[in-house]
């Protein structure tokens, strides 16, 4: 028996992969988040769906464990790829607690890439990926990240770039990369990706300074080369081109 | 008529999403370097299949824009995702040299994700991913790169580790990482994510330093908290376990 911890991408029923469907299908019981559960609802309503609500993350991961433990085929859905903020680390971690049981990691696509396409190219060079939730890292530790990252010049992908309670994170984010990065470095974010009401924008540091976005976004800052290309965002690679 | 620039994913036909599998079936004419083109050749043989060969990027952009003002669907098609050092950007870069088109990014699994799921969950946390080819990037700011995302204690992440001009890029690379972690620090690589002969590795940054990895691997440092739990290399998310 086997537990699935699945990407299931963005959100979109044809960005995920063949494998992660048949993951899903061979599954007898599915756990997860219910906002991930939902996406995937109608398709796998034959199957037993078991939701837990937001910071139960640990509680999730016990029952998807004791069900394979069962005999079932488990899986646990996360959004975008498991591996990334999502729930393979923590199976792996809390699994070790029971008897041994094999743990498959299907990979999904990142918010970072199915929203850099979006926006056109962001992310073709040297990138970082930042959460700025502060739930499980020290608030000092994201601003060294920050610093570090704009200092080398690296694109940065923000995930989780806020919440009720942390209005002001993106702002003080951009502040720190204006102290390495111009005001004019072109920067985007995109609302939504996959789902209804997909929105991206382009705008420079200065003006995402000012914007508020919210938990559903994935945000970029481009570095010193990224520029607007006919309305895309795009980091050259650095062709030269004839 | 439209491009669009197709991330296939790491290899595996069932490793790509039902969006791009769509894409290539609504196109006359599938652009690309050989090699990635031979990933789908035998699925859209009675396509228009055109190849170019490694470092003629710019000429396979302008040969996919081409066959999209003579009125012909297109893809360009990459490796892992179009956006992650891949065609997306040169393909805008390029096309704004003619008349308009519509260019589709269509993402895929990346290397960094694609191979994580290989080894267990290494990137669960910030991450970097960098690319350690200086064909394209003088060697100094890779140094710089790699430097900041050690201080900053990130999970690293390398692409083009190798290749028969750089044999001790990977080496140098370590040796900085060392100035900040400890040899200690679990690391892992993958070469052939999806393809025949997968395989994966986890060992320590002192072993990695003196290890010899191909250009088809992917390389991952962990940060000061990457550990190994039966055998997968995991990096905590910080979630208290009980
Ligand atoms: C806990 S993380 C989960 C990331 C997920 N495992 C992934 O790989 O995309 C949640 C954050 O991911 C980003 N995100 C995930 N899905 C998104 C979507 N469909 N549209 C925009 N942002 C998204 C947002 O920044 C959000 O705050
Ligand atoms: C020019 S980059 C292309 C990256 C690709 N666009 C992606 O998103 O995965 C080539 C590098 O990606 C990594 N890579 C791509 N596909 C891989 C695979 N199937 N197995 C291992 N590494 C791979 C290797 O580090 C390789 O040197």
């Amino acid at each position: 028996m086997k537990l699935y911890v699945v990407g299931l991408g963005p959100g979109a029923w044809d960005q995920m992969t063949k494998q992660a469907v048949d993951a899903l299908e061979e599954c007898d019981v599915i756990t997860g988040y219910e906002i991930y559960v939902d996406l995937i609802r109608e398709r796998f309503q034959h199957k037993n769906l078991i939701t837990t609500p937001m910071k139960k993350e640990a509680e999730r991961c016990h029952i998807a464990v004791k069900e394979v433990l069962k005999g079932q085929t488990a899986a646990m859905v996360c959004s975008g790829d498991a591996g990334v903020y999502g729930m393979a680390g923590l199976v792996y971690e809390i699994a070790q607690q029971y008897d041994p049981i094999e743990i498959v990691v299907i990979p999904g696509i990142t918010a970072a890439c199915s929203g850099a396409a979006v926006l056109g190219a962001p992310l073709i060079h040297d990138f970082v990926v930042i959460s700025l939730s502060d739930l499980l890292t020290p608030w000092s530790l994201i601003e060294k990240r920050i610093a570090c990252a704009a200092m080398a010049d690296f694109v940065i992908c923000f995930y989780n770039p806020s919440s009720i309670k942390r209005k002001d994170y993106l702002k003080n984010a951009c502040e720190i990369i204006l102290n390495y990065q111009k005001e004019s470095t072109m920067c985007g974010f995109v609302k939504n990706i996959g789902r209804t009401g997909e929105t991206g924008r382009i705008l420079t540091l200065d003006e995402l300074k000012d914007t508020q976005v919210d938990m559903f976004t994935t945000v970029y800052v481009g570095n010193s080369k990224t520029r607007e290309i006919d309305g895309k965002l795009v980091t050259p690679r650095g062709y030269t081109i004839t």
